[in-house]
């Protein structure tokens, strides 16, 4: 095989750190499935920005249990927040949270 | 069991259709790997704001075929451009791709 040489000089740039990525990875994991976008869409889209299960579940079409199982991904990456009033959970979006994803995707560094 | 009634009333919000919540899914699947962000930021803070192959795969300490495998990843969904010139592939930013994901996440209707 013929050495093509080197393709360009190293950019020297810094790698985002391996401890950053990975805890990026896991919001954006969260966040990237079409049902957990359309919970977070239709919490964001609320009077009052937030929302109870009951009302995302009847607005999905989807089982009690499945939404439940996807708003608790959402809550444990740091997304949303859960509320406990009386017999129901509310869900609101942790502030400042998508804004910070999307920080990262607009200056990735 | 009692019944605890309506939690609220549900707000018509109507959410973010399946389609666009699959499409937008694939996209953030893509980037939702901790090689993958550190290849973008990589490519995003390079000179000319593009990278070959030789020069990521020094910078992350991968092996070749695994930075392409994840390279490709990022080029079907959209994300990445690549461009044959003589023996390398470089790889850029696609314009506005990054930036329409960010818009999802800070408006997400």
């Amino acid at each position: 095989m013929v050495d093509a040489g080197p393709c360009c000089v190293p950019s020297g740039a810094p790698a985002m750190s391996v401890e950053r990525a990975e805890a990026l990875s896991r919001q954006f994991k969260a966040i990237a499935d079409p049902n957990r976008l359309r919970l977070v869409s239709l919490i964001y889209s609320s009077a009052e920005n937030e929302a109870c299960v009951c009302d995302l579940t009847e607005l999905l079409s989807l089982g009690q249990p499945t939404v439940s199982h996807h708003l608790k991904i959402l809550v444990d990456a740091g997304i949303l927040h859960r509320e406990k009033r009386g017999v129901w959970a509310y869900f609101s979006i942790v502030p400042g949270a998508l804004d910070a994803l999307a920080g990262v995707l607009t200056e990735p560094e």
